[in-house]
């Protein structure tokens, strides 16, 4: 039986690392990293040769640091998997919830509470690189009148209250990640594509670019649309669809679109989260 | 002569307060608003009449916050105004670029100032809530080994010298600032027209959604994607074409698309920035 070692960023007890151990189960090991930029870069050594990288919430939307670094670099997508995320109000044991002033937290955990903040306006929100960090940082620090926004995990772990449960605006509030890797690695059958492509300058070019799938049946999944950087008012646009480059369907679609667009890239053909078992087994 | 006012998020000589100048000329009364939910409060209580918010960037792309604004108020978008972001690492008169330790600004200018984050490792960055308000976060605090990322005018009324200038990844800079109120205000003949919808759930939606506009020669001139709250996966979309509500056209194809969309919102019609001489002439 093999260990799977895989790379992440933030702190032990970030919802990256949850994420990582679900897809992968709980004997995988994971690599606590400071940036996406350092989770990529590590990827591209093969040290280790996974990395997961969250790309979506359903509530605060994109994590487009991660679509445009995933356009830079050479590393494939091999996976996806969803986790609910539940938020919650964190601070040392003596600390109640009155006395907080201060509370630490990811930005996307500040966008995922936005209720929250109305309901408690008198709060000073500061911004930090990871939930579980933030926790970390009250530890260490000796703070008193702070909280910060984590998982439960994050709270047992640094022997801390939970002072108020799932703060977050909807319960239906999950992120989706991307396990990368520069090596080809198949965690089960292919059933989903991303891919980022620049249209050329005519009219129409987004229309006629979805046109080529529809044309297919094949079913679009997300539009992400990103500036191009140097070229003021034009767009790059990151597509999910249905289906792998295995199938000739696809590669007529994309070939099709290369009639149409400046550039394509395909970032990987990978099974969707919604049709595997997880964690996935390790002999697959 | 009329002296229009204006609200903006950040401090005086944030880059939406020298835009607003930009569009309404420098007779225009300026008042500043701590965050963006603020801005479409007073503008919503017409107190001032208009608003100024920043809804995208050419580097480091759309303010996502402003898009879900736009959907949750009733305003309407009535103008909009292009700006040149020169970007500026400014410090106390006294202090040298090796004596850098801190770097004080706004997540928007961090992400459009990649390169020179690469170019120096070791420069802790903290991010604000406005880049002219970092300035006066070192001037109020008096602090030394910190430099703010801010507009040359925010330098000047603080007095505090500037390190390095044009600091930003590309010189093609510039953000889009869109003009709202809840009054029709004419600025101009419209040409431009914003809209955000959801599609309902059939195959190819978001195809059929855009052939409402290419099947009447409708040029889009932007797609934006975001999370629909409380319905994991599912997605609205904001879009912008050339073309005003007066016109048959436009009204035949927003007819159309009231076949494929589960919601319509229409946020304006209004002129386009490059079809505008800035400032606006009061009389119009």
């Amino acid at each position: 039986m093999k260990n799977y070692e895989i790379c992440f960023q933030g702190e032990h007890y970030a919802f990256s690392e949850i994420a990582a151990k679900k897809f992968l189960g709980d004997s995988a090991i994971c690599h606590p990293r400071e940036t996406f930029d350092q989770v990529f870069q590590s990827v591209t050594d093969n040290n280790p040769p996974l990395g997961i990288i969250p790309i979506e919430n359903t509530l605060s939307g994109s994590i487009h640091q991660n679509y445009d670094l995933l356009l830079e670099n050479n590393v494939r997508i091999v996976g996806e998997v969803n986790l609910r995320i539940e938020l919650n109000l964190i601070a040392p044991a003596d600390v109640e919830l009155y006395q907080v002033k201060t509370v630490y937290t990811h930005p996307a955990a500040i966008g995922q509470c936005r209720n929250f903040w109305k309901n408690h306006p008198n709060l000073e929100i500061v911004p930090t690189y990871d939930t579980a960090g933030s926790v970390k940082i009250i530890s260490e620090k000796g703070l008193t009148a702070t909280a910060a926004i984590a998982s439960q995990q994050a709270a047992a772990d640094y022997n801390m209250t939970i002072l108020a449960h799932e703060i977050e605006d909807y319960p239906e509030n999950f992120t989706r990640f991307l396990i990368i890797a520069t090596d080809e690695i198949n965690f089960g059958a292919a059933n989903k594509t991303s891919i980022v492509f620049a249209t050329k300058h005519m009219p129409g070019a987004l229309f006629k670019s979805l046109s080529v799938f529809f044309l297919r049946d094949l079913n679009l999944l997300k539009i992400e649309s990103r500036p191009l950087r140097g070229t003021p008012w034009q767009y790059i646009f990151y597509l999910d669809f249905e289906g792998s480059m295995d199938q000739k369907t696809c590669q007529n679609a994309l070939r099709h679109l290369e009639e149409i667009a400046e550039f394509i890239k395909v970032l990987g053909s990978y099974p969707a989260a919604n049709s595997l078992k997880h964690p996935v087994s390790v002999n697959s």
